[in-house]
């Protein structure tokens, strides 16, 4: 069942801050990276812009489990952790998702997403959060 | 064989930064969670204060590998991310290494460290640097 991230913490998915992304490798080693990220609340899932030419994208073939961390920049005290699992990747043929998330991070879109034919979109249904 | 960390980069290793640290559940699931750490040049090795009674220490029983991201909050775009190994776990009886974290990232340590009892003390060795 998913899991509702504290009211207390959802500025964190609100504002434009990068998460760490874990996930596993097929060798079994985690591994993490600075990702852009939207939290739907509608949905309440968290959508990434991703390629299928990334290490990770090959990881998430053989385990659909990652974690996502997102640090409060004011207060490094202050974050949110959830654990979940990529319920859905979608193509993003013509870059609209990725070009979302250059508004949401940049001010801005690009006119132009160079490696739409390679850009997915990954949706991660949180099963777990947990937040100081 | 350990690796070494860019030059380009190593201010990331030296700043009081929060580090997300990725280990793998004993279930085979990811988790990242904010740690503080210490760069330890002369040995090439990350340090970073734990207790034992913290689920992500337990899966470090099963688990040694893991891997460890931290973002610079000037630039959210440049990063360094390494994957290693935890090579060894020392008891922390005194909490004299969770002071010098203290003073790293509070300026000061407290006179007595609360859970001194079931600190350690745990080093990874990288082996592989990603940076950007």
């Amino acid at each position: 069942m998913a899991a509702t991230p504290p009211a207390s913490h959802i500025d964190l998915l609100e504002r434009p801050l990068f998460a760490s992304f874990a996930t596993v490798r097929p060798d079994g080693a985690p591994q993490v990276n600075p990702m852009w990220f939207l939290w739907d609340a509608e949905q309440g899932v968290v959508k990434l812009t991703h390629t299928k030419v990334r290490s990770n994208y090959r990881a998430l073939q053989r385990e659909q489990r990652i974690g996502l961390c997102v640090i409060d920049p004011d207060n490094g005290y202050r974050y949110l952790s959830l654990r979940g699992t990529v319920t859905d990747i979608q193509d993003d043929p013509e870059g609209d998702f990725c070009k979302t998330l250059q508004k949401r991070y940049r001010g801005h879109a690009e006119p132009e997403v160079a490696d739409k034919a390679v850009r997915v979109i990954l949706t991660v249904t949180p099963d777990h959060f947990k937040v100081h």
